[in-house]
């Protein structure tokens, strides 16, 4: 495929708005240029320029156990969306919502990338000022030190050709700025990252470093990672609420919460992850990204260009370069090779 | 020690505020019925009834390597504060607000309690309603299931003795709500919890549980559990930074910032982490509290009175009972028994 008719496979289930809405976001990605092939109900799905229907109307966003679901269930259409990514009839994957079930999918029918040892779930996180990349966010529950260093350059490649960040900022995520912080496999990592060549590291940071973002990249195991993301999202959440609330114990705060509305929207958008698109799944040979259930068009449109940029900037092959530079890649002989091997997320 | 003689050993180094303010602190605790013996600077430290001064100038609060520094260090205020109330001199131990340095000479000089595999540090977080325990926060970065387990059992018995709550929730930190969710460890935690008797086990929950205080005692290993905690801290921090940026973006949004001002100062000390003492380092055969660094005078107040409390309401003891109810305490023939095994915070 030539990289101007770029084919991205949207799955259109899983979204909490449903996949009308989802078909919107195919529509408005494929008026900036992007071909869409759109998996879900046919029936739900309106006809737009650029976007082919597929008639996949079977769900499998809710299964319980996501990774035994897409294997069961080949008709499915995030199954059937992936299939046309590993059968290089789409350059990319969007889902429409569920993360479980897209992980599952990508990480079952589409390969892992030459000499990567696990793909990893990473998630673009808004906060004032610019986005940071979190990885691992819950693709890898138990990680080893290679494995750490391999996210660290996946991260910095994403930044640079996705993001346009030169010389990304990356750091490993510990419970103290000192080198020797963290458990074994933390520690190990750190030497491992501060030995390696072509990777700006900026050493350890704590968590305050989520809240604030003080590095481009944040790098840990998926089971921290998506521990950290959540209490992040939690934090914020009960926190704005409880602002909300106080402004209305009050007629003077509710004035004052009135009056500041308009202020509190622009901080809002700022923080808003719709206008980041969702979370990655790097490592694959092709790219995958999954937008958050709550997204609507936007946030939908937002993902297939995100994915679109990713695949014309060739983050795959930025990634390998980086990775063989740094004397990273996993050699042939080591183990975990099988893509069955890949566990459930 | 009869019950109505309590006394708390408190280290007057280390708090941001400097000692005097300590001494502050021990004087509003003193004049609540409870003995302190201060040890510090003291010449800085005015006298007070009830208040006995130990001259103790040398600190290691700002040490690199807390517990090289404690070792080396026998005169420092905290090591000559933690051999009081190892020598049954004094019944708890306050620090003036260096958490590392207090875990680390508390972990040194006060032995284990009977059956305890790893004293856990335990932080009373405070959210809008009331706070929950989030155990361990930086005491043990590796944690077995046999910890988790008593990690959880310790949490109950400081809530439902130390804060009065009845049958506390506890519940597992994971990457999903699922039982099979999580690290090994964390999967086989759940099970022996699931199993556990005597605890009103709540299963699994997500990092947004943190944000929200949705369970009484929150159990996670020590590595995690600092970077939710300092997640929070930090995401916290950046977004009631951001608010009030955005109430200086304009006149009209200055206005809304100072209607609104009252009701977010409830809000505000609503979530105030002074309120709740600072953290416990339970497992123990005595409590010692450690209050943050940024305490004032009434923080440190708080977390004497609140070791007191613990003291005297025996958490130790009932801490025992439950985890014997449960059988879950550490057999004699088992590892780890030794004092020298606890690693460095």
């Amino acid at each position: 495929m030539a990289a101007d008719t770029l084919t991205v496979a949207l799955d259109a289930n899983g979204a909490d708005a449903g996949p009308a809405e989802v078909a919107r976001g195919a529509a408005m990605a494929a008026a900036e240029g992007v071909r869409v092939v759109l998996f879900g109900p046919a029936d739900a799905l309106p006809a737009a320029p650029g976007v082919e229907v597929v008639d996949a109307p079977v769900s499998i966003a809710k299964a319980a156990d996501p990774a035994r679901a897409v294997r069961r269930t080949p008709e499915a259409s995030i199954v059937q969306a992936v299939r046309a990514v590993a059968d290089g009839r789409a350059d990319a994957l969007v889902s429409g919502g569920s993360t479980g079930a897209a992980l599952a999918a990508g990480l079952f029918a589409i390969k892992r990338a030459p000499g990567i040892h696990r793909p990893a779930l990473a998630v673009l996180v808004p906060v004032p000022g610019r986005p940071f990349l979190l990885l691992d966010c819950g693709a890898n529950v138990a990680v080893r030190p290679e494995h750490l260093v391999q996210f660290a350059h996946m991260g910095a490649a994403f930044m640079e050709v996705v993001m346009g960040i030169e010389r990304p900022r990356v750091a490993l995520l510990a419970n103290g700025e000192e080198p020797g912080k963290g458990t074994e496999d933390v520690v190990a990592a750190h030497a491992a990252l501060a030995a390696s060549g072509g990777l700006d590291f900026a050493g350890n940071v704590e968590g305050f470093a989520v809240g604030r973002g003080a590095a481009d990249v944040i790098v840990t195991d998926g089971f921290t990672g998506n521990v950290a993301l959540k209490v992040m999202e939690g934090t914020a959440g009960a926190l704005l609420g409880a602002v909300r609330e106080a402004a209305m114990t009050s007629p003077r705060a509710k004035l004052g919460g009135l009056l500041l509305r308009p202020a509190l929207r622009g901080l809002r958008d700022s923080i808003d992850p719709e206008e980041q698109g969702g979370a990655f799944l790097l490592g694959l040979r092709r790219l995958a990204v999954v937008p958050h259930g709550s997204f609507g068009a936007r946030g939908i449109a937002r993902a297939v260009a995100l994915a679109a940029r990713g695949v014309r900037a060739d983050v795959a092959g930025r990634t390998h370069d980086r990775l063989e530079a740094a004397g990273a890649l996993r050699r042939a002989a080591e183990p975990s090779a099988a893509a069955a091997t890949v566990p459930d997320p």
